[in-house]
């Protein structure tokens, strides 16, 4: 099944790596517990909106820049993946 | 304040308006009470990701499609608003 929170917490945690920054700088910034962000990243809790309003401010990233990405992974998700068999073979 | 469950909540009520189908209808395909799909509508209440999930099926529309809707939406909120003065005036 294909979860929000999953790709939202995917999209969170690349951007965090990408920043080359540890769980601890992010949770500090965004004054979130970091049991609670690495809950969020591996997508086992649902972040408030609040919550992820201040995650994205700790990550220097908009909320628009978070959902476009969640969005085309999400659509990438969806989309049936086509077998190709070779009958030639 | 940008919250993602405001603009998730209006892309769900822009959805079931379009197809004529009434709060009771929609709840009761996506087996949520009508309670809880009017404060998720209105932006008063996250919804989980599994609930999101039903309603998105209840109405017959991909989770990517409303994430592509809400985060057009959401960038749009956060674009900066110019005001054009006229000096000339």
């Amino acid at each position: 099944m294909i979860l929000l929170r999953t790709h939202i917490g995917s999209a969170l945690r690349t951007s965090r790596i990408a920043q080359g920054r540890t769980l601890r700088d992010v949770a500090k910034s965004a004054r979130v517990s970091l049991g609670y962000l690495s809950e969020v990243e591996r997508g086992q809790k649902e972040a408030s909106s609040e919550l992820l309003n201040s995650i994205c401010s700790a990550l220097n990233i908009s909320l628009g820049e978070v959902l476009v990405r969640v969005s085309t992974q999400v659509r990438v998700a969806e989309t049936p993946i086509l077998t190709v068999v070779d009958d030639a073979a």
